[in-house]
């Protein structure tokens, strides 16, 4: 079986380390785990390493390091304008693309999005978003975390987007020429998808519009499905 | 915006019809169409319609038909074997596999299933697995319903198998040879993974092992990730 991995703000120095706080919480309360099992260790920026538990208490988990390895950042960089929607298909929709490996989303308040993050709700949506990567990085075993930007409107996108998701796309995000760029930028509508003075505005800044497919695709599906074709096409996967 | 799709046992066979039982209540009394307003008919098989109101009544329109067409039966057939997992997992995988165009879902007793389907359940499962597939289906606009058939398990199963998703496998299905055959039948495992017992009866049987990437992907994630490989290599997205 997959050894359990824990985050981390920073890997121990040296040899020796100590898990507490929430993850170490989840080790030794929930996980259970004893003197001599081994675990993971990642700090979402590449860095991971393999221990072994040394000793056990409430909350706390004492650490001897076995190896330690470091992931490059992923070049071109997966980045997916999700268009802001009702909240469990949201929330879906970024626990999925996280699996999938997105490096990037930027949650987008679309014409068309139903829920509104004006204010308070703004922070509230963004901490859940986090939250959520986090724990799907972590399901995952990504040695990246996933960032979760600040909500951000169609203009100052615009400049930013390569490719926008819409169902009557000439073109085909499994045959379209990909940018040879430092970051691929996806627009994912809402569930009512992408207004069409939202398109016209991506399409002058040079964004193309490419579609998956003949069906329609919910907001939940749609990202991590092109995740998916985006990756095999790049040789990530 | 796109018409309604309703699914139909047969479509009218002459130029008038009438919409009635459940789907007649869903236009009538919840979509509120009135005469004048159009929408699609398909019979889940290929045959679609699209036709405009002529009287609208309690729980039933009368219809008349403006133009019909057919589309043949997709080739090869993308069939996941999915292995049982808990509730909305489950129905969350079948949901968006419906989605990204699987052709057939076979639900599969896994090993590491925690579910058990065993009696009545059985009956209950796949009730709700059909009904989240025609769903689906309906709002995804697709001209064939996937079939979810019976459950099956590994040794019925085994020469049927072309590729079993698993983390450790050599072979990506980003770049594998595809058989060329009238389908390709992909085994998901439960959120637990396909058991060391279990991949040795797929590919005893002539089946590869694949992998998507190197992150772990839950298994409502995963069949809809390798159906978009799939869909992109075949041509079909």
């Amino acid at each position: 079986m997959s050894l359990p991995l824990f985050l981390v703000e920073a890997l121990p120095a040296g040899q020796v380390g100590v898990l507490d706080g929430p993850e170490g919480h989840h080790g030794a309360d929930v996980a259970r785990l004893r003197p001599g099992e081994h675990l993971l260790l990642g700090d979402g920026r590449g860095g991971q390493a393999r221990a072994v538990v040394t000793a056990a208490g409430r909350g706390r988990l004492e650490l001897s390091i076995v190896e330690r390895w470091y992931a490059g950042p992923p070049v071109p960089r997966l980045v997916v304008v999700q268009g802001l929607a009702k909240g469990d298909r949201a929330e879906l929709a970024v626990q999925a693309m996280t699996e999938a490996g997105v490096d990037e989303i930027v949650p987008w308040p679309a014409q068309r999005s139903i829920v509104d993050w004006r204010g308070e709700r703004a922070a509230r949506g963004l901490a859940r978003w986090r939250s959520v990567a986090r724990e799907a990085a972590k399901q995952s075993r990504r040695p990246w975390l996933p960032e979760i930007t600040e909500p951000a409107g169609t203009a100052a996108l615009a400049p930013r987007v390569s490719l926008v998701l819409h169902g009557r796309a000439a073109a085909r995000l499994s045959t379209v020429e990909l940018p040879d760029a430092r970051e691929i930028v996806l627009v994912v509508g809402p569930e009512g998808g992408v207004a069409p003075d939202e398109l016209a505005a991506f399409t002058a800044a040079g964004a193309v519009p490419v579609r998956l497919g003949d069906t329609v695709l919910r907001t939940s599906t749609a990202g991590v499905a092109a995740l998916a074709v985006l990756s095999a096409r790049l040789g990530r996967w």
